[in-house]
């Protein structure tokens, strides 16, 4: 068990979103290696059916399995509603996903009892930051609202024009509107568009990171199971995709905030 | 060879941007029967290789032909860069895609022989509608510029607001400085966006809708095939999705400008 610390920690994504995530741990897990799994070959998984989700994170699993990893995160919306239970069962190892520290942190973030959701709309339709809100508390009001174009505009890297003001509006009053003191970014890729959310949200209302407060839920149980690494040595990162690396790396920069090392192309059917 | 006039036109996309394509056959051609298949269970094709793209392609004109289809359109812009010459090898079928029908238009519109085109990152890429035009007279000037929101536009349904103005306005007033008299809309998708790009454009630039273009291409080809249906009677149309049909109903309904009929889900990897 003492040398399982010193193991990566696994995450995978659809896609590019996750790195949002990775960006985090590089922040608050300074000393941690990572290996990162984007689905690029798949993506999205918004759009398949359960069953195929669950195989599809079941595959990526796998393949993290084999890099050896301590811990595993699924940092993807629809694979933390759609599969996070079912890999839980299939898989003896700690998974994280994206959810239910999402719904943590709008619990604890939020005075009024009123708390805002976006996501994508598969997200929303699915009810997931709902369900996981009133589960924690059931007295809870949950405003949640699709907002689809942010996903686009994240990785176009149109986040500071006068159109995305526009749209974040157009998504964003009506939310403000029914007088929520939260809102939960209940998608990856939205901490890339943080600042214009903000912007028009105002101050009283608390953004709730869903990739922060991941991290933070990771931080806690990895420290409860002593799985924390350590040492001093700066952590170690690999990627891994499943479609050409050309705009994973390209986009990942935004999405991290700093060069995505060179990323590998995998055969994920294999695993 | 009588016969075959009467059997239906086979179509297929990546997903819904096709149905641009099949709004026009309607129009031009009401007698025609219309299997439209839209993969959307493996969309986008934009991101995969050139020989997956070809695989899909084979299976898509596989399940075509099984409903007894007497022509093809590849109504995909990745799919006629990357697949088309590949299929008419394979298939004993007479198969039509967007592309040179767009560069057709273009040509035949352009009185300055200054051409712009947009389309997806990856149709810009690739060149395909430069090289078209240019195989069709080299002395052409092509100024070819992605404008990946559109589709994301598109698809939602944000086609009359200020930020969409916005957003053409930067992807097109850099186009329309180069002084060009034509504009080819290269993504099946963009039809949907006309108006937008005409306020920003103005008239004297001439936008190339390749929807319609193809479908006068096509119109010409069944002509001189003896292929026309002859009929009075009003087209019967059939829609078909690898994925769940639902989204597709939805959006379908604003590419088509109707109502699409109940859409069939089938296992395409059968084909």
């Amino acid at each position: 068990m003492a040398d399982d610390s010193s193991k990566p920690i696994g995450i995978f994504d659809s896609g590019i979103g996750g790195l949002t995530v990775v960006g985090e741990l590089m922040k608050h897990l300074p000393n941690e290696d990572i290996v990162y799994f984007g689905d690029t070959g798949r993506f999205p998984y918004g759009v398949r059916s359960a069953s195929v989700i669950q195989r599809f994170s079941r595959q990526n699993v796998r393949f993290l399995l084999m890099k050896k990893v301590k811990y595993i995160i699924v940092a993807c919306n629809t694979a933390s509603a759609q599969a996070l239970d079912s890999i839980r069962e299939d898989f003896d190892i700690p998974i994280m996903g994206v959810i239910e520290p999402g719904a943590k942190g709008a619990l604890a973030m939020s005075k009024a009892g009123k708390i805002g959701v976006i996501g994508s709309t598969g997200t929303v339709a699915s009810s997931s930051y709902t369900k996981a809100i009133h589960k924690l508390d059931e007295r809870m009001e949950v405003f949640a609202s699709a907002t689809p174009l942010f996903v686009a505009l994240a990785e176009e890297g149109y986040v500071d024009k006068p159109a995305t003001k526009l749209i974040a509006e157009d998504y964003l009053l009506p939310l403000k509107e029914k007088g929520i003191d939260c809102l939960v970014l209940g998608c990856t890729h939205f901490p890339v568009l943080k600042d214009v959310i903000a912007e028009v949200m105002e101050s009283r209302v608390y953004l709730v990171d869903s990739a922060e407060w991941t991290v933070k839920s990771v931080k806690d149980d990895l420290y409860k199971r002593k799985l924390l690494n350590s040492t001093n040595k700066p952590g170690v990162y690999q990627y891994f995709v499943s479609d050409t690396p050309d705009k994973f790396v390209q986009v990942g920069n935004r999405f991290l905030g700093k060069g995505v090392a060179p990323a590998k192309k995998i055969d994920i059917e294999k695993y």
